[in-house]
């Protein structure tokens, strides 16, 4: 939960608005790419500096600048001043374990997501990253933790030219990513939703103490996809909500949409939870019935031997005056006795519907 | 829960609006039927194309166009073009594993409901499948997966005339369809209520791990309507809260009776999830208690015989001077002994109410 | 819960506003009483038709119409036509599973409540029936299920013409029909709290699954109960903040009073609820602690003669050079040591506290 | 919870305002007490009448009238006479089980608490009982089932003269009470907190049944005091946020003072809830470990001496040809396998960590 | 909870606002440190008595008044007159088991907070205290149980004259202060979160009662935790919601700011509780599966050996005519059915997955 490296607690005592990077550090470096685009031209490329994108930032079109890494934080440091932004605005892209909102300063929105990732290994955790949107009035800026396919798409769409988006403006860019974010949900929900049914297979097959560790930490897993979700419907809402400016009106039912497709990621969570919860009530009540069908063996075979070896302590005691020891059909007697205590007995466990 | 065939996941990458039929593909063809009423006449017709409805729409009275199947994105791209439908509304229609929901987009209004039926076997789970309504000033779309019976009534009271429906806009028309979509969810949950019946006569009767898996079983029926009802109940509100001229002002009462009839579905629901959280109680008390009687009898045979195999094992030793073996009555002492105990026993676990 | 007879579910495919009776159908026949009074006068009459209320309605003073029995629609169908209520309003009484509601449409109030009694057998359950209530400028129109005691009381007041109730207007008396099913609950709550006062006895006394399927039935009546009082406390809080000219401003603290009734009702049913989950908690502990009880004395037994038969057994053998079996003390050296071993145990189980 | 003698259900039939007391019934008489005070002077007497009260109510000054003890329904009915009471506020008077409100009836304000007190008994239950205020604009009517200490203080405050209470009005001595009301609950919660923490003592030494019992009963005390201070909590604020005239603007500070004393009583019992929630888990898997330790025994004694009894059985047979039992070491040899067999069995166990 | 020395119930019967220090009494003398400050210059000293700080209020620029240690009511009756302070305010101070609270007095804001500090021993409780904020126009005054180093970052920062804190007015630096009273509880739950993940391996490894009681303990713990951060929450959130002309509108995003880190140290409080309810979950479900394992020993051995000893017993009966104890390979065949036996068993044991 809380890694040994940076953390929140090592920040006790600096003021606030002290660029320090916490959450896992991610060892790449920082990679600055800027597109320029309206709807006849598009211009796309690398840059070295921050303030390479400012003289683009103030050309007609929309310009995107995107950063992937954040360990250098004299990049971050150069971005406020070059687009203005609020220290604490800057505290927050650092701050990588960040619940997701949204906040209007005014001359610009801001907008923190989690992404989440699958594992390389089919049985590794679900990895998660902080991604950080600021929509200004012709520009958008986007802060990945490390490089990822996850805004390639986009890149190809603005390409292509095809679709509304090369003509409209920076929040409707804004919301094709947010909308990439929501749809990666979709893709970790479905993986996670196969390892729930093969632990429900298993669970039916054979259940042992490994299977409810599985269960907790898929239910983990689940839990710490919650969290990011719940808050993120809630910034959302807010965006589809405000009044400013910078969101033109025809792309308030983008994110009307973008809010749908949460509160859907939202509902397959819950349905997932309450699927883990059924599975942990099979689990226990499966160990109950695993019991009973021990006992029943150790009962079976107590209540068969424990007469019949008594019948034969019996006749093993050597009292001198023993009569049926000297008759001739006497150890026959004993047997038929014996054959006929097991059959009721076995009678018996029948009736009680303990015999398979 | 999340299909192999076409996901939400398959998506990823797609500009928003893009039509890809998102959900279980039912293979039938596209069928389109129209109808165009007023209280004096009534055309009913097949249509090939949706092309054919637009000057229908023109002529006075209320057109209906139904669409069974979504296989065949190409009717809806012609839909969208000749009603003038947002592209992420037709993306909504084709993403049938949409929550019920309610949308003013001013020229017209947007409904998602979901309709559960019966399924074929008497033990198979029920199946849902969505359902779109566009509500315009003179017309009224419908959408559904597949041809079914569902609106049948209704073409029967278009057809014969009587009651309000012929008098009435398309707002009336919408509000009967939802209504009768409300009315299949009691004829599901009358059927899930016999089979909880069913259950928990078993459940008295003989527990078996299969009664938990059945309880569990009904148990995710029961939340997949849940999740379906909630969302339709605020959807239905919504449209009573509206303030669309599309709404005369005559129908909010219809609507506020649909809006009653889904409480009552929700207070059934929430009704049989106590039920079946209580027969869970049941059971796992009734494992305990069955182990308890296995024990017992255990228990029982464990304390008669152990005492009697004793006093046999003691007048087995071989010693050289063991007076009782040579006494005349010496044996018959000893079951003197034996009978004596198993009535102490017995009188012990009488008063203990072990015995039946 | 659901009645094999007319049910919603029966109604599937008629249009709305079907007087079609949905519930239990009692078999008595329609009654109808009248009631026309003021402050000097009081008429009452039982009437054959419901046309026969009209020119009293109009007359000075408050009328006030009961109706006991439903079987008959073409009684509400001439009640709808005579008082002008919608078909709607007529459809609800006649569903006589619906839950407690307000409505206000304009020219009159509807109000639909339940109606809880004692069942005749003592272990019987608890029996429900629908009232609704009609409150118009002068009139004041009653539905019951079937005639009953509960408005004798009102009656006799009315022709006793002490108090408030003749020198108010139709709110008053639709006021104080409300309390009296108010005061109901309180009688049918009393039953069910000595009937878990009962069960607590038996569950410290000798817990069986009687016990548990007892604590699940007193659970259902409880929130069967509650499924009622709770919408009921949103109708009477809706009548106290509704603003409707039919209401008097004298009357709103009346309902007030109701409303508070209510909120206590409520109280009682949640401190039941509380009280039958922990008799669960109970009964599954006692179970655990009597599987503990029947353990031990399985131990104990084994414990002592284990050993002992063990020491028997040694001295059965037949070995050619035992030098024991030849000692002239060697048969009492073994009671010797048997004796030991027992008080040995003995002490053990006392140091464990497993002896009474 | 419902006594037998006067109830709610004792009161069907009977019209809103009927001065029934329903509740225990409290023997004494009835006894009023009047003070009439300001910043210079203080009358304080013993009245005969509640008519005795009216003149010193119209002198200037505040007048505070004190009634003890109920069962005089004449007293109150005076009493709504002489000071313009509505004769519902009466009934809620009387009724002694109400749930603690504030009603602001525009000429003087109600309100109902709740006193706790502590039982005489160490183990007695917690005893509650009824306080209502009226709060007129010089006058404060306070009514308790019976005489007891709670208002001592206030009066012997008013005596002294000191701090604000003679110099302000009837509205502040009103929250002096309340004050007062709400500080005996952290007299009782300390008392319950005390048994807590000697519950949590006796169940980490040794849990019985009477444990759980203890602790179910615990539960019912804190939910009682739950069930009063939730909606006192909401009655104190709404006393805050009212715009009475009869409240002065200085006087809102203090109920806000008692409004967070009230959240701290809430906090406190909340604590309390989830401390005995956690001594039931502790409870139930502490049967579950002393379970484990019976079957630890019963499984060790039985694995050690089944083995060595079936040894002893062997050389217990009579067969005629038997090597064994010619050898000269033959015996010693059994007894040199039977240690072995039991070193073998103690080296397992310690490997189980079954053995202390 | 609720310690012996002063309590709430200590109170009962005083006046409000009467000076009495409610909680734990820390022994040191009270410290007065003064700060007077803008961009300019600073003035740091420690004052005898808090008259001596009137004259610096006066002064231009910010003056922080800091309290340590409360056991002088002296020193608050002089604050309470120094700076207008209400009496209700100086008795909130005192009673140091307050819930976190802001209010809008007018003239000056005041603000309760609880301080969390990490134990000595690495197994001790989490220690805390409160401190109370009052913000004036142009001073803060703050109060702490005891001197501690919490503030000292704030000092330093001061004296540093770096960033914006000597630029700002008073609001900035109660807001500084909270800041570093929520990074406070960033710390204490990393240490937790450690105790957890601790707890987590041992609950893997090797349960025992102890585990159970350590989960309860952290539960506890976090508990505490959350009851002191919920209401924080609230009080942040007024304080940003407020209009009080104290705070300077740049202020407001500070706020926010500390408002976003209270909801993360919520959200990583209840992943804690989740964690904590699932170990619970493994801890019992463990405890079955031990007495699993421990059934099926005493099951594998009673099942091995009764048989056996059974067979053994038959050949040890003393009958005249048993032919098999002649036959010359009795004993070997004995011998072979005993192996035969054995061998059966445990192919039944595999089969049934009981061997390891």
């Amino acid at each position: 939960m809380l890694s040994p490296q940076p953390t929140r607690a090592g920040k006790v005592g600096l003021p606030p608005g002290s660029l320090v990077h916490v959450g896992r550090r991610l060892t790449e470096k920082t990679g600055l790419t800027l597109f320029n685009y309206d709807e006849q031209h598009l211009e796309e490329r690398t840059i070295a500096a921050v303030g390479d994108a400012v003289p683009r930032r103030d050309r007609p079109g929309v310009t995107w600048l995107n950063i992937d890494g954040l360990q250098d934080t004299g990049v971050l440091a150069a971005l406020g001043e070059a687009f203005g932004l609020h220290p604490l605005i800057l505290e927050d892209m650092l701050n990588t374990d960040h619940r997701p909102k949204f906040e209007d300063l005014g001359d610009y929105l801001f907008i923190v997501m989690r992404v989440f990732t699958l594992p390389v290994h089919p049985k590794g955790g679900v990895h998660s990253e902080q991604i950080s949107l600021v929509i200004g009035p012709h520009f958008l800026i986007t802060l990945q933790e490390k490089a990822g396919p996850l805004l390639d798409p986009i890149r190809e769409g603005l390409r292509a030219g095809k679709g509304r988006i090369r003509k409209t403006g920076a929040d409707y860019l804004a919301h094709a990513i947010m909308d990439a974010v929501v749809d990666q949900y979709f893709v970790v929900l479905e993986a996670l939703g196969e390892r729930i049914e093969a632990l429900e297979d298993s669970l039916v097959n054979r259940p042992t103490p490994d299977t409810l560790r599985a269960i907790q930490g898929l239910k983990r897993e689940i839990t710490s996809l919650r969290r990011s979700v719940w808050p993120l419907r809630e910034a959302i809402s807010a965006v589809d909500r405000s009044d400013s400016t910078l969101l033109h009106e025809g792309t308030g039912i983008y994110f009307k949409d973008v809010y749908d497709h949460t509160i859907q990621v939202i509902d397959t969570i819950e349905t997932f939870r309450d699927q883990l919860a059924g599975m942990l009530d099979i689990y226990l009540s499966s160990l109950s019935n695993r019991m009973n069908e021990v006992m029943k063996v150790l009962t079976i075979i107590a209540t068969l031997f424990m007469p019949l070896t008594f019948i034969a302590g019996i006749y093993g005691m050597n009292f001198k005056y023993m009569p049926e020891l000297e008759w001739r059909w006497g150890y026959l007697g004993v047997w038929v006795v014996i054959l006929l205590t097991v059959a009721a007995m076995l009678v018996y466990f029948r009736r009680k519907r303990w015999l398979p």
